[in-house]
């Protein structure tokens, strides 16, 4: 790739991240919401009949609950010790990100345990589990509304899945989970239409960190991941990719502080090249 | 505008959302860190000599404390009572955003209070403050390696500048502290190179969750915006625009639960239009 070629894609980047710099017109175009079209589905339905119902009773589950140190103790983790993870803390991890509290309206919007633009909550929650008590090793999905899970394929394993869908970063493939998060496009783009896209990877950051904060009061580990091939997960989540696409990912996993010198073996470079 | 011109820019905001379908090919790509350039500053310098130190003892000074119960009862706040806010509120805030617990290296990296692709945390906080003890209304910008922050510009009424930085949000004119924050692109691109983009709204979506909870946690609201007229913000705080650019903010004021029904008048087409 030539220099010029490399500037362009640099300045493509910084001009998609910038704003009130175009000089477009949008005068005049209206949203769907504004047309007073038809509002799509809060949440997809069921595909399975294989539905799990999930413990909503967290008393006793964490292992920290005092918010700060959450912040101040959070951290990347890598390294995954392949222990069990329960049931609850699974329910814990999906309540914290995507739990609904409340509908607004007849069926306008879900009010959840995080905030995203005009409580559109386009997303939708897939997973890789192994190790976690009283499921079987598969693909799951799940239902926000009933606060349920449901298999959508078992695998007897599923570490060459994850290895392929996070582009060969083989460190994950012990993690215990592996979340997926798609977005449904027109869920976001019926209230905001062309102006729908930028703010949703924002939305993808309020949900990660609130994983990586449970996590962390669970005494558990995780690491967000951008470099997923979402081609790969929609296919094998049967999403199609133009309507919803898988746009992100996070493992999570048992850890252990007696591995905090394998976790730096991830920076050894930092050491070797005296950055 | 047209149809096809509506399908062209919601395929555009799609295509950049999804991961793993574009086939051009970045092979034989280098970014500058693996090209051994060096690398820059991980913060930006102090720009002025009107600098204040932030109290870092927050012994006491959360209303909630309890992390399930602030991620549950974190909600959107656009009405403000026009209160207070004390300078170790403020101190808090910026602490749970962006707050340095440790460097990786000699100055590799800054490990933060919030997770960032690599460990760039290539984001500046600005401030427009009124309203916070001890401290004179104005254009405030904060220095996270120690943990003060700095007068850039006083000002007798920062309504103006708040309403229309915005796009004309007058409700956020009420919040006596509006983050804004900018990115310097440079300091992703350095190690992702034109790849550096995507994940940096992710990584503002993580400092914008943990301030609604650090928010949260200590009986303050706010409501984070996409919506942010950049090219007026820069010119403020003195940015190019080409190198670091404003890119979101929320606003965060004082707020009375007597004000829920002033709060709920924001969604008042829900009801009026039986959605």
């Amino acid at each position: 790739m030539d220099e010029k070629k490399i500037e362009e894609l640099i300045d493509k980047g910084r001009s998609w991240l910038r704003t009130g710099y175009s000089t477009e017109s949008y005068e005049g175009y209206k949203t769907d919401q504004e047309l007073k079209k038809k509002q799509p589905p809060l949440v997809k339905e069921a595909m399975s009949d294989a539905i799990f119902d999930l413990p909503k009773d967290f008393a006793g589950i964490e292992v920290e609950t005092d918010f700060l140190k959450i912040v101040n103790s959070r951290s990347s983790h890598r390294v995954y010790t392949q222990g069990k993870i329960t049931l609850k803390q699974l329910s814990y991890l999906l309540w914290c990100t995507q739990g609904v509290k409340e509908i607004r309206g007849k069926s306008y919007a879900t009010l959840r345990t995080v905030p995203c633009g005009g409580a559109r909550h386009p997303f939708e929650t897939y997973m890789a589990l192994q190790g976690v008590e009283g499921l079987r090793d598969g693909l799951y999905h799940y239902l926000p509304m009933s606060h349920q899970i449901e298999l959508l394929k078992t695998a007897d394993d599923i570490k060459d899945f994850i290895g392929t869908s996070l582009m060969g970063q083989l460190w994950a493939c012990k993690a215990n989970i592996v979340f997926y998060y798609s977005i449904v496009f027109y869920r976001s783009e019926w209230r905001y239409g062309i102006r729908a896209h930028r703010g949703l990877m924002t939305d993808a950051g309020h949900i990660s960190e609130n994983l990586y904060l449970a996590c962390t009061a669970l005494g558990l580990g995780g690491c967000a991941i951008g470099a997923v091939d979402g081609r790969y997960c929609d296919a094998a989540f049967r999403l199609d990719g133009k309507e919803e696409s898988i746009v992100y990912a996070m493992p999570v996993g048992t850890v252990s502080k007696e591995d905090k010198g394998k976790e730096e073996d991830f920076y050894a470079f930092v050491k070797q090249q005296g950055l």
